[in-house]
């Protein structure tokens, strides 16, 4: 009798698929709903192979949080080729088309719906690693410009929510008002969009 | 035997001194440390009248809760007699110094760390508020002006929080970085602030 098809394959293919389920299982219902029994029958395989990679619902849950923070750390990383403004205006495009992809998800998360601790760290160290990557394209520290950049970071959540909930502004116009609220915000602290 | 000093005390005026002493003692301590019983100590009451007041501890955070709510939209509510401008920045400086007033209770709040369900629909209802009043100043209400108004008001948290954090920024300052933003923000969605 051959082996069945899950166990051939390797332990880390076998990993993403089940971080990748998980981003739509949790997208789709809610943490409690969800039983590791479920998960295992939606993943196809026995409820001992799920533990075997996760020991408990709220691992799994914070892997496929994470898993997604990575791959959206990854795609929205600016590119040093290109000059400043272009590098930004293109990590907000791959940031709202990764949100278009992940709709759902996006919106339960940040509405803090699904908020143990270890999620809301998560959230916030995306933060802090964008917020130092705009203060590096910056290049200014003062506390202006440092709440300036926090804030901003803070209106892009909030916009980014609202059109989750609304759907009536194009990515693109979307991705304007971010970019025009950032020269705002600092403009009024002083400092100005990088070029 | 004359009776206890708090059996004296007005219904209203006891719920309203509770009140007060729950915004301090919920921002001094974690949710779970405190217990009705060292609610009622640090009153001066029985837990008994405690209870009478409030069937749990549940009931009392939220009540604190609804009462800062209440009192910073009063704090907050625009002076129909100025200039929108004017009412706006009048509006913004009593936030600030609220929110110097209660640092602590405010951070814990937006920071999400005292999260009950109830709670967070309060924020929400004065973020709903706070957007309403200003899209009525703005007088414009497309999908983009909507946008970012509230996207400012994340703009706003996020500032305020880190000011909490900081405080390496005077009041005035941070007020003319939220003025400021809001301006950038309307500007970007083709819209005015308020003169």
């Amino acid at each position: 009798m051959s082996e069945p098809a899950y166990t051939r394959l390797k332990v880390d293919d076998r990993r993403r698929q089940l971080l990748d389920l998980g981003a739509d299982l949790f997208a789709r219902h809610a943490y409690d709903e969800l039983s590791m029994a479920a998960i295992a029958r939606e993943a196809g395989i026995s409820k001992g192979l799920l533990y075997h990679y996760f020991p408990s619902k709220s691992d799994y849950f914070q892997a496929t949080v994470a898993a997604a923070a990575e791959e959206l750390g990854a795609l929205t990383e600016p590119d040093p080729d290109l000059p400043p403004l272009e590098a930004l205006t293109a990590s907000l495009d791959a940031f709202l088309a990764w949100i278009e992809d992940n709709a759902v998800a996006y919106g339960k998360l940040m509405q803090g719906a699904t908020g143990a601790a270890e999620v809301r760290d998560l959230v916030a160290a995306v933060r802090d690693e964008t917020a130092r990557r705009l203060l590096e394209a910056v290049d200014d520290d003062r506390p202006a410009v440092r709440t300036a950049v926090r804030g901003w970071l803070g209106y892009m959540d909030a916009a980014c929510l609202d059109w989750v909930e609304h759907r009536d502004l194009e990515r693109e116009e979307l991705r304007n008002l971010l970019l025009g609220s950032l020269g705002g915000a600092l403009m009024a602290a002083g400092a100005k969009l990088p070029a």
